[in-house]
Parts: C-alpha cells; structure tokens; sequence
C-alpha cells in the first residue's frame, strides 16, 4: 500500500484561525505537519503562498490531494471525513446552534480583531497603542457579552455539553489573544468555565501557539 | 391537521446577513413572514429583540419551533430540512470549497463593512464619509480580488457551476453594497458576471431590500 502523505497545515503560529483548525486536528489526534509563513513579516502575502492559497490567508490545510481554505470550512471537511470525536452535533438544530456560537467568533469578533484590521487602523487612521487596544476590547466585549447571554442556562463544562466542540475551537484562540490585548474577562464567568475546562486537554495544550515549531523560543518572545 | 406556523424571519431591509437569507429561503421556495427592526435606529440592540435573539444582530429565524441565528447557520439549516434545490453541494470537498467561498465574503469583507463597523470608525477616529468609503474600498477590494483568483478557471454561470448556491448567498448582498458605496467592479470579470446571471432569476429579485416590506418607498428613498 502506498503511504498517504500527511496532511499539510500552512500556519503561522499566532494566528488564531490557523489555531483552530491546530485544535480540530489535535481534537480528532490526526497527525499533519506545518509549514509557516510569517505573517508579521507579511509572508502569507507572497506570491509564493498565494499561488497555492489564492485567498492569502492562514490557516490553509493540504489535505487529501485538497487545498482547502477558511478555518471553519477546514474543520467542517475534518469532522465529514474524520467523524469521531465529532466537531459537530448530528441534529440539524443543534448543528445551527454549534455553528451560530462559532460564527459570532469568526465573524463578529475575530474580523475586527486580527492583524491586517488593526495594521489599517494604525495606517489610515494613525491609531496609537490605546486606541488599538479600545477597538479591539470594544468587539471583544460585546461578542462575549452575546456568547454569554446565547448560552443562557446551559450545562455541561463545554458550550454543546459534555465535550469540546468546534465552538471551543473558535473560542479558545480568541481568549487567548483577548488575554494578549489584556480584556477584562471577570463578566464573562461562562467563556472562563468554558476555556479552563480546555486547558486541562492534551489536544488544547498541544495546539497552543507557543507549542508550535515557528513560536519563538522564550529567551525571544515580545 | 394543525397549520404549521410560517417561518418568521427577523430582518432589516438594508442588512446584508439578513439579505443572505432572504435568498436562500426565496431559492427554496419557502414562504414565510418578516418582522422588522430598524437597525439605524439601533432597534435590534433594544431588549425587546435581545430577548429573542441574544446576539443582538440581524438576521434572526424563528423555524419548527427554534429561534435560529448566524446567517450561515440559518442558511445550512434549512439545507438540511429543505435539501431541493441545494445550496450546498454533497461531496464534503465541493462543500469544503462552497462554504470556504461564503466565508470569505462573511468573514473578511462584510465585518469590515457593515453599519456598527463604519459608525464605530466615524466615532472612534472621527472618520468623515470619504474615509469611511476608503476603509470600505480597501476590504471589498481585497476580497474580490482573491475571489476572482480563488475561482479562476472555474466555468458556469454561477460560482460552483450551474445553479446559484450558499455562495451566491452571500456574494450578491456583498455586490449589492459595493455598489452603494461606489467600489469600482470594473476588475472582477467573473463577479460581476455571476451577479448578471443571478440578477435574471425571481428568486434574487423576490429578496432584494428595495423590495421587501420595510424598504422606503421610492419617494423617501435617501
């Protein structure tokens, strides 16, 4: 039998969508290998990237003799093709309801938040460091805010319940940068429950960015 | 028999999300009533529509006794409960690039552009109206651009081929803006003529916001 090659992940180590499909991955304990292009340095903007990921963004995965891109269309394929653990409820409803929580991340929080959004700030608008970091708690905060009032009265250590879903796979890289850009997290006692509940999983320790092959080593981290 | 109540869509005529759904549900031939609030009136951010829709965001579904939010969510729900015509293709790798193409236009453009965005540049940084359309330029820009190179040599009327799906979804609401903010289309050949295509079929007629319930008539128009 001829070896499957294994999946390549084009990365950058503190992308937070290139964060999520490490954690779907490391959830469903496939084995890939990164590739990193350095984003400060604007790498993933090089032809040399956007010839493979026209969109020019990270994450993207090689994957199955695919190139597939978006964080969330990633994780989606994965859990098709890799059902268990499952990413997803089977019950259409509760799919909506997982996919509803993950796109308040992915399109209401982390657009405003990430690099290139905060690098045009600071361009056209000449934004200091403050005002970097008012915008930035601005969308965090009301995110967090609908996250906590959509969850309600829910249970279960995890949003869906009793396991991490995609919606932990989107809400854990975006406090982790909330932390970087030092949001106040003390109104929002159900993301903390949620995500220390993570932090005790070998799949989320091993996806954290300062895990990965490209993180700088200590000694050198700003 | 009981009647089984119409789906209820909450809506703003002018919002490109609720829009996206609009279409899906005009596609699927699905009838169904439409409540408004008037989000430049900040109605949708008022306790009366949090209450059911904790997200604070238009649009919202009320469908089988569920209160559905997210627009794709909406969207990939009712794919499931109504599968003809598809939105979305079956193969997990088709799908992969369908939702990968929604998602840039739901993730890296529309954030960027839409209403709460744009005033929160006007208040934060006193962006004046030639800054704002600026800031709006660069983002629609940017994701056409890696659209066109995203679908490159891709044939049919549509993006996936032969019939509109989730990604004219959102394309189309996208273009709609681009127009109203005056971004210049002229580059993006395969755009432009998947939004002709689309623009020939009721169902994309049926949806647009000049035609919905509380669109200004003509007159008020502004």
């Amino acid at each position: 039998m001829a070896d499957t090659p294994l999946p390549t992940l084009h990365s950058y180590w503190r992308s937070s969508a290139a964060y999520r499909v490490r954690l779907a991955l490391a959830i469903k304990r496939l084995p890939y290998r990164q590739v990193a292009w350095h984003m400060a340095k604007g790498e993933h903007q090089q032809p040399a990237y956007r010839q493979i990921a026209p969109f020019g963004l990270v994450p993207m995965l090689e994957i199955d003799g695919l190139r597939l891109q978006q964080s969330l269309a990633i994780i989606e394929y994965l859990d098709a093709r890799h059902p268990e653990p499952a990413l997803l409820p089977d019950d259409p409803a509760q799919r909506a309801q997982a996919r509803a929580l993950a796109q308040l991340v992915a399109c209401e929080m982390h657009p405003l938040n990430n690099l290139r959004t905060l690098n045009r700030l600071r361009g056209q608008f000449g934004a200091d460091d403050a005002q970097v970091q008012d915008w930035y708690r601005h969308w965090c905060e009301e995110g967090f805010r609908a996250f906590e009032a959509a969850l309600g009265a829910s249970h279960g250590d995890y949003a869906l319940g009793a396991a991490p879903s995609l919606v932990e796979c989107c809400l854990v890289p975006q406090v982790y940068n909330a932390r970087r850009y030092e949001v106040d997290l003390t109104p929002f006692a159900r993301v903390r429950a949620i995500v220390q509940a993570c932090e005790s999983l070998p799949a989320f320790d091993a996806a954290r960015p300062e895990n990965q092959p490209d993180a700088p080593r200590p000694a050198q981290a700003a």
